[in-house]
């Protein structure tokens, strides 16, 4: 008998007869003799359906009546998941956040878990009931309803693993798992059986996003293994774990690609100290989340300063870098274009040379010209031409053999 | 500065311009110095999708599971009402049932209030905040959400007013206030000013439901004077409150037409003690709810037995009247029949002689069978064929001097 948490995503309850299927699966599992806990999302489309309420009567609605509203949505769908459970003869109880005992700090909309009592749901186990809990949120000390941000869901399932010490955890999503690239673009990519933590989270920061990052980041820290795969079918997914020896062999996992970019280049910023600082405080203030950030000494002390952000924000990133120049002297000048940005990531690349080297000739080889270059351990991201974006990462995806895998 | 709850229903809720429109009101109220407690229900038609997602999934849900599955919906409302009155600048906090202290036995679905603390409410309001309060939902000792039954929204707010001693409760629903008869079938219909408890809760139970007959109990119990007005408009509501003696000129206050009942009489029923008890057990196990009964002894010591039901129950009323006749003997029969209930309310019937007299004398004038009379302190109903309804009620608005209150 093993302890197993499974997390079922908004899709995945998305209506009636897809919470039926969730009911269905968790009897398979309940009835191999495995103690069961259940951790849903609110229904697709309803948190979505609430924020837009809330904003139509309040545009920067308070904080703990949002997180109040939004957790309506998961109430919801434990008590119809506990309800099917029922319906198939399967003893099952609903629990919020807050009766698991999730207890976070008091920052509303935001809030981090601090603790898992797990309140009685070791005992509901213990008399043979699958528990079905709402993700998403938690309490604080005054007893006030908290949430976790927007894909909570994975961190409460990953958290309540971790504090149940389970045997398994599985994150059901709509996809099958995590692959080589997008399947949509690059035919020939395969689903990997293993990624480490570590992959993961570069892979989501490069646009391949399957789940969210704290959900991970808690994952590594508490090593908690977990199985990202579809609810949809039958397929195994991909094992998130610490990074084993054997995936040495792979150099790289995986080509991610974020069509969805946009550089702006400064150039002739005085290289001093606090004049990147001024321009970085600006884009802060101006709520601009920055990417990449790239930069070259040029000419007579001046400096090039590259980064990236996301296409939807570059107008009030020009704004934001305009009003940052009066303060950092005359002479400075910039321009934005579109812009893709394709990822390798892999532990592998750690003790392996020439990873970047590959990479550069694959493209050099068919003419796409490389407009910027980002590394970490591992990870290497170049930024590219968007009507080239896709060719290169098959392209690439071929260069590291990963249509063979 | 006088303490006023206001009740606020499903459509006055209904989408976000609406809960703008009570935002506004309760502004209105509140800027006028008051303290200001709003209770609402779920927005309009949420509880019966809710309820209906619950049924596709498990025919008889799990009570403890659709209180938690219901009480979202409040939870919802009161969240958006809140930052809709932020919006306007004034100072407002939610409270659920529970948080106001709401205590109730453990009957999930159908809880009846044990004790009211009212939780911080006092403080809220003495720190200078409206409270938006959760309509319909309270806790048990067990700390579990429980709900007051449909309508339980205005059991909420009677029971909040008693509970803090509020000067005023109002009751904002979709109607102008409680008439001397349905303004769509008597165009000459006049909206009353005061009406007492008893004529309210007599007309509600005849087809005039104006709110949850409890909520009238329970404030004619705690003596909360309550007035129902529409949220759509300014006009001034109806006061309902105890019987004062100038009511007692007005011998009728209403007339109140049902036209969805059928009549089921039942002859050479044996008159003998345990027959009736075994018809009407058999018509409760199959949760038919009769309303009037009638009984007359026929010849040979058998009885004839008249009860009405609501006309969408007459098919299962019929299966259990003849499942009840294996155990009383042969001989009895049955027969079914659309029937209108056309009923006079008032409390000055008490003390006036002749007021059968002049109904019985309106409709025999027009030629209008009465096929079934039923009596109690402060009404009269008579069951009538469904053609003759609507002209019987004008004409008996006429008789008794309605037309010109």
């Amino acid at each position: 008998m093993a302890l197993i948490v499974q997390k079922y995503g908004g899709t995945s309850v998305g209506d009636v007869d897809r919470i039926k299927n969730v009911a269905e699966r968790v009897q398979e599992t309940y009835e191999a003799g495995n103690e069961v806990v259940v951790v849903v999302s609110a229904r697709s489309g309803v948190t979505n359906d609430l924020i837009s309420r809330a904003k139509a009567l309040n545009s920067t609605p308070d904080e703990r009546e949002m997180d109040r509203l939004l957790t309506a949505g998961e109430q919801e769908t434990i008590a119809l998941t506990t309800m099917a459970l029922h319906s198939l003869g399967i003893p099952a109880v609903s629990r919020t956040g807050s009766e698991a005992g999730i207890l976070t700090d008091p920052n509303h909309t935001r809030a981090r878990i601090k603790e898992i009592s797990g309140g009685d749901l070791k005992e509901q186990l213990a008399a043979g009931k699958v528990v079905i809990l709402a993700g998403f949120q938690g309490h604080s000390e005054s007893g006030e309803v908290t949430t976790l941000g927007r894909g909570g869901s994975d961190l409460s399932a990953i958290a309540i693993a971790a504090a149940l010490k389970a045997d398994l955890c599985q994150i059901f999503t709509d996809v099958d798992g995590v692959y080589t690239a997008d399947p949509r673009v690059v035919s020939k990519a395969k689903k990997l059986q293993y990624i480490s933590y570590e992959e993961m989270l570069e892979l989501a920061s490069s646009g391949s996003k399957v789940m969210q990052n704290r959900a991970v980041e808690f994952a590594q820290k508490y090593n908690v293994n977990f199985e990202v795969r579809s609810s949809f079918n039958r397929n195994p997914g991909t094992i998130v774990k610490e990074e084993v020896k054997s995936m040495e062999d792979v150099v790289v996992s995986g080509v991610a690609l974020d069509n969805k970019q946009a550089k702006v280049v400064v150039s002739n910023l005085p290289d001093q100290p606090g004049a990147a600082a001024t321009l970085f405080q600006s884009l802060a203030n101006a709520d601009v989340s920055v990417d990449m950030i790239v930069q070259n000494i040029g000419r007579e002390g001046k400096a090039n300063m590259t980064f990236t952000v996301a296409r939807d924000d570059v107008v009030r990133a020009e704004k934001a870098v305009q009003s940052a120049f009066s303060d950092v002297g005359t002479g400075t000048e910039f321009e934005s274009s579109e812009i893709a940005i394709v990822s390798i990531v892999g532990v592998g690349m750690r003790t392996h040379s020439g990873v970047a080297a590959t990479l550069f000739d694959a493209l050099a080889n068919t003419g796409i010209n490389i407009q910027l270059v980002s590394t970490s351990e591992i990870k290497i991201s170049v930024g590219i031409h968007p009507e080239s974006a896709e060719d290169a990462t098959r392209l690439i995806h071929s260069a590291f053999g990963l249509d063979t895998v």
